[in-house]
Parts: structure tokens; sequence; C-alpha cells
């Protein structure tokens, strides 16, 4: 790929979404096919040197730092194999768009993997992205579920749509199915992540649906077109859908779950962490038992659900800084953002007892105030985002 | 009745058990046809003027302070009734005792209910009831419950019992029956606390039940041989339930249920309050689930349970002070006794900190340090027991 390439028709180049430009665009779409997802050297390099400069070292003999040479040779021969501009257009074809971190439409809150997070998401259906994943929930489970469960996750998909939440699950059989399927009877939004190209059903058997909720709402990839997927995709998807949405709700589990993946990264990224208790004789509620068991909510329908990730006031998605304002935030977060220095950053302790709150609840609104664009922080240490990020990029 | 009856045949006088002399005896046996239970007015009374002279009093024409006019004339009116060296025979007869605070086999962590401690209890059956109830946890839920209620309640009590915990509830139909009858089956020992005299058995259906019980294990009422249960009856005696263990597990219940009565005393009593979840779909784990989602623990087997409550060392029972030697204390709970000052009392805030403990943390270990003996304490200020109180009926 070259850095001047021209703009592919009917792609959405950086000058009218306020994003980056095509350069970063392209070369952004080139390491989606390149990078496996969740591989934090190559997110270092990106944080480092950007996307653009990345690339041009795929291109090169010197290895950039970190990489063994068979890692470093691995990554070259994907590399040369990107055709970023086709895949542009493959996807285009079929109504979907590439998403960069800055994009307008970005959901920010993805920016809390940091070096995990994804280089881009290729997107399908109409939705806009950021505002649907802003009022979010994950619903998640086995793929070999009980009625039990595909019944709780449909009524559960169904009662989170109707209040205007938005349900983000993974689009497989069992628990992911029926929440998808759940939000779609009733006209709600939903959002699939896949663990493979946005152009790929999988599984087959929901093919059907993958092509609905396309259409209803939005499929999203981090992997490029034609991918296939494989374990440490699928393991690695479910990242996306923790951070993607405001808490993850486990329905049906067992203990080696994927899905209880998604709850502990959930949990470390700081959003609500919920779990639908069943039948202590069922192996298949034995996961949910034990995620609740760690300190995971109960939670027996939708109400309890949005209860917990709380509600946010009317939405305006901005280009940048908090998309929401000041003023709609609740009295609880809002005091919490008052006591946080200009400049510093600051432990949660402190926080707590500069903002009277107690400290347990002081993390979860620090969780809502990230995920709201407000204040950024990595385990103890919180900060201000600043009103226009120097690099806008992270 | 006379302060100075002789000691009947059969019975168990103070100077044999170290507890208050056959006076105190008389006059608590009097009081536990006279009072109903978790009588506060009463209870103060009791703690001023002593057992003697509150019986004395209530023969007497000059009402005792607090007590309204017709308030007073219903206790002189049951006063006047009681027959305790009669009562005390009958029960004897059926190879019965009461127990007075201060006993050698009074269950010290009864004293926890201050106020509304039970004047005394009726107990029938061989068993040493302090020993037996030191180890011991409550296993209550729903009267008309579903079979997995009963087989959940029948395996948890089968396998504690196993384990060397006590089953303790309250012999009624349902969640209960299935506990005891769990205990029983492993030849464990069980104890039935009844709203009733312990001569009666309720509910009917559940008579030989009831007798297995007094015959393995033990069967404990406030109230003189011959009452019968009534709603406020069957209420109050959950405090007993919830006082006598460490801990209280609830197997379904639906949101009204007596068994949440239970949770909530053992809550305040800082014993734990645990939770077998069920399907969400059932109305008899709704109240179980509501209990979750307000604190208590999920439990999905003994082990579980067991693993809050705490093992405890071997236990060497003596008449004052601790029920177990300080050197078998588990580390953790050994660390906050040993922070606690010589004679004042102190915040649990402070002691967690003094203790290096989590505030959490150190309200459990407070808990199970009261019911061993080694503390006392109301709400926020906890202080060392004196190794012999001044007042050795509190």
């Amino acid at each position: 790929m070259s850095g001047t390439a021209a703009p592919a028709p009917g792609t959405d180049p950086g000058e009218s979404t306020g994003g980056p430009g095509w350069d970063e665009r392209l070369a952004r779409v080139a390491l989606s096919r390149t990078v496996e997802p969740g591989d934090a050297l190559v997110g270092g390099w990106l944080d480092r040197l950007g996307p653009v400069e990345t690339v041009r070292a795929l291109a090169g003999e010197r290895p950039l730092p970190g990489a063994s040479p068979q890692r470093w040779a691995g990554l070259r021969l994907r590399a040369a194999a990107a055709r970023p501009e086709a895949d542009l257009t493959a996807v285009t074809d079929l109504g979907g768009r590439f998403l960069c971190p800055g994009d307008r439409d970005w959901p920010r809150q993805l920016d809390d993997l940091q070096a995990v997070r994804p280089v881009g998401l290729w997107a399908r259906g109409a939705g806009a992205l950021r505002l649907a994943a802003l009022r979010s929930v994950a619903v998640v489970g086995a793929r070999a579920c009980t009625e039990y469960g595909s019944h709780v996750a449909s009524v559960l998909g169904a009662e989170l749509a109707e209040r205007g939440w938005t349900v983000v699950s993974g689009a497989a059989y069992g628990v992911d199915g029926a929440a998808h399927r759940g939000a779609l009877a009733v006209g709600g939004v939903t959002v699939g992540v896949l663990a493979c190209g946005v152009d790929r059903a999988y599984p087959p058997g929901n093919s059907r649906l993958i092509d609905r909720i396309a259409e209803a709402g939005l499929l999203l990839a981090e992997l490029a077109p034609g991918e296939h997927p494989t374990r440490p995709r699928f393991v690695l998807r479910n990242r996306v859908i923790a951070a993607l949405t405001r808490g993850t709700v486990v329905v049906e589990a067992q203990v080696r779950s994927g899905s209880l993946v998604t709850a502990r990264w959930a949990d470390r990224l700081g959003r609500q962490t919920m779990g639908v208790p069943g039948p202590v004789t069922s192996g298949l509620s034995a996961g949910v038992h034990r995620l609740l068991r760690e300190g995971a909510q109960v939670v027996t329908n939708a109400a309890e659900v949005i209860e917990l990730v709380g509600a946010i006031g009317e939405l305006a998605p901005q280009p940048s800084g908090p998309a929401v304002p000041r003023d709609l935030l609740r009295p609880a977060a809002a005091r919490v953002l008052e006591a946080l220095p200009a400049r510093e950053a600051v432990g949660v302790a402190w926080l707590a007892r500069a903002s009277g709150t107690p400290e347990e609840r002081t993390r979860e609104l620090l969780g809502e105030l990230r995920s709201l664009g407000f204040v950024h922080g990595t385990g103890d240490r919180w900060q201000l985002t600043s009103p226009r990020p120097r690099h806008p990029d992270r």
C-alpha cells in the first residue's frame, strides 16, 4: 500500500468525520488484516509510532522493538499480503464501513482497552455505533444453554431493548442468539460482535439471525473481511464486547465458559458485572454462581440490570470531549467529577474522601465517567480528560 | 410462686451448673409463661431488676415503668396463672429441662439479642446445646417449597452434618423439615426451634420428625409447655434461630417469607447471611434473590457455607470466658482480637486500621469473635469481654 493513495469511491475519509486522515485510515485497514486481536506488542508500536509509521516499518527490514525474528517475519508476511483498498471496497459493497479511533462514530469507551484496543472496527448496518453503544449492555452465555437460559436471555434482550438499551452479544448459538432475537423481536437495537470478518456468517446456523442484526442493528468485527474465527479470536472478541458496554450480564455458563472471560474483562475495565442465577443443581449455572461469589451482582430482570448500569440523560455525541453534557450527569457522578483536580491524577481513596462518596461507589462512578469520556485512568490513578487531547488517536 | 420454694425433684438447680440459683431459675420459668417472645419492655426490666424482682413486681399493684395499664394488667393476669414448678415437672417427665442465661449449657451467643433475649429456653433431647450451637448453621426456607428446594435443603443438611456442623431450623414443612431430615439421615445433630411448647408437635404432620429431632438432637422453645404457636410467635422464633447460629442459609423463599426475617436478624446480629439461588422464573426463589441483592452471600453447597461461617478448632466449653481458647482462633480473627484495647470500646473503622484488616472483614470477624465470647459490642462500639463479667446473667 502507499501512503498517498487517493480515497476509494464510497469510503468515508477523515475530513467528513473529523477523524484521522486517509493515510492513517488505510494503514489501520491494513493492520486489521495483519494483526491478531489483542496483540499488545503491536498496540505499543501504534501508541508510539502511529499506524502509518507502523505499517511503513512492517514493509522494511529492521524489526520494531520487542518482536522476535519469527514474530516479525510472520507480521511482515501478513502485512505484505494486505490489500486495504480492496478490503474497503468489498465491505463498502456490502453496505459496511471501517471505523477508526478518533472517528465521530468511534465508541470512545474502547480506548479503555489501551494497548489491546482494536486497530479499527469493521461495521455492517445502518446504526450509529457510538450512540448505540453508549446505552448498551452485553448479554452473553453458554452456547449449549438450557431452555431456561434461552428463555431468560430472550426476555432480558427484549426488556432491555424495550427500555431503549442496546443489546450487545456474540451472535453465537444459545444465550447470545436468544438475547439478539429478544431485542429484534421488539424492534430494538442489537449489536453482534463477530470473531471473523463482517462478510461472514458464523456460526452458519445463525446466518439468518446475523443478517437480521445487520439490517436492524450493527455487526462489528476487528478482523478483516474473509477472516475465519479461531479459538483465540473468540476469546479475544470478548474484550470488545466487555469494553463496548456499560456492563455484562452472564446468563448460564459452565465454569470454563468463554462468557466468564467477557465478565472478567468487564470487571477489569470498571464495567458492571452481573449474573442471572439458576438452579444450583445445573452445571450450566455453576459458572454464573462462581462469578456471583467473586463479587458480580445478582440480576433477575432487565429493571435490575438497568438500575446497575445507570440511566443517563439524553445523548449528544461530539467529535471530542465527553459524549454527554456535564449537566446531564447524575448528581453522584457529577460530585465525583467535580472533586477531580484540574490537572493532576489522583487515587480512588483520595477521590472518595474529596467527593464524600464510598470508595466502591467512587470506583463505579469513575467507570461510568470514563465510558462517557470525562475521565481517564488506569488502576488507581484517575484524571480529567483534556477537552482536546494532544493525540486525538488515544 | 414463692422465691423460697425448694428445688423440685429431677431439676437441675444452680449449684451443679455454676448458673443462677433456684429463685432466679423459677422466676425465669414463670416468665417463660408470662412474657411473649421478644418483649423488649420486660427485657429492660430483667436487665435492671433481674428476674426475681420482676416476678415479684408482677405480683404487686404498682406498674413497672413503661407499661400501659392494659399491658400491665395482661402481664399480671398471666403471671398469676404461672405454675413454674408444675411446668418444670411436666417437661422433666418428658426428658426435658429449662436452661437459664448463665447456665453452663446456655449458648452465650443468644446474649447478642440483648433486650429481646429469651428469658430462658425449654429443651428436649440429650445433646449439649452450647456445644452443638457453637458450630451451627441455620437452614431455613419456604414451607410450600418446590422439589428443587426440598432436594437442595436435604443435601445441604446432610453435607453440613457430615462435616460436623449442627443444622438448626424451625421444624416446619418444606425446606425446614428437609434440612432436619438431611442431617438426621447421616446421623448428624440437628436442633429444632419451635414456636410452641416443647411438649407439642407443630406442625402435626411433622410429629414423627419432631420426635426424631428430640431423640438425635434437641428441640428448643422459649414458650412454656402447652403453649400454641401464633403468627407473631413464628416470626419472633426466627430471631432465636438467627442468634443461635453462625449463619443463616435461605433455601427458596417468596419475597414475604418468614425465612427472610431470620436472614435479616442474622445480618443485624453480625452473622453470615447466605442464600441458595434458583431459577429467576420461580417465585419461590424471588425472596432469596432479593436477599442476595441486598448483600447476602451466594452459596451453592455445604463447602461454600462452611467456608463462610468459618472453621473453628476443637471446642472447650467453659462456664465463663470464651468458649474456645485464643490459640485456636484463625490468624485473621486473632489479629482483630489482639488489636482491641484492654478496656475501652472502639469503633469498627478504628479497629480495621489497627488490625490491618478491611472494614467489612473486620465486621465479620467481630461477629465471629462475639459468638465465641471474646468480645461484645453493639453497632459500632466493640470491646473485650471481661474474663468474669460482673453480671454473669448478661
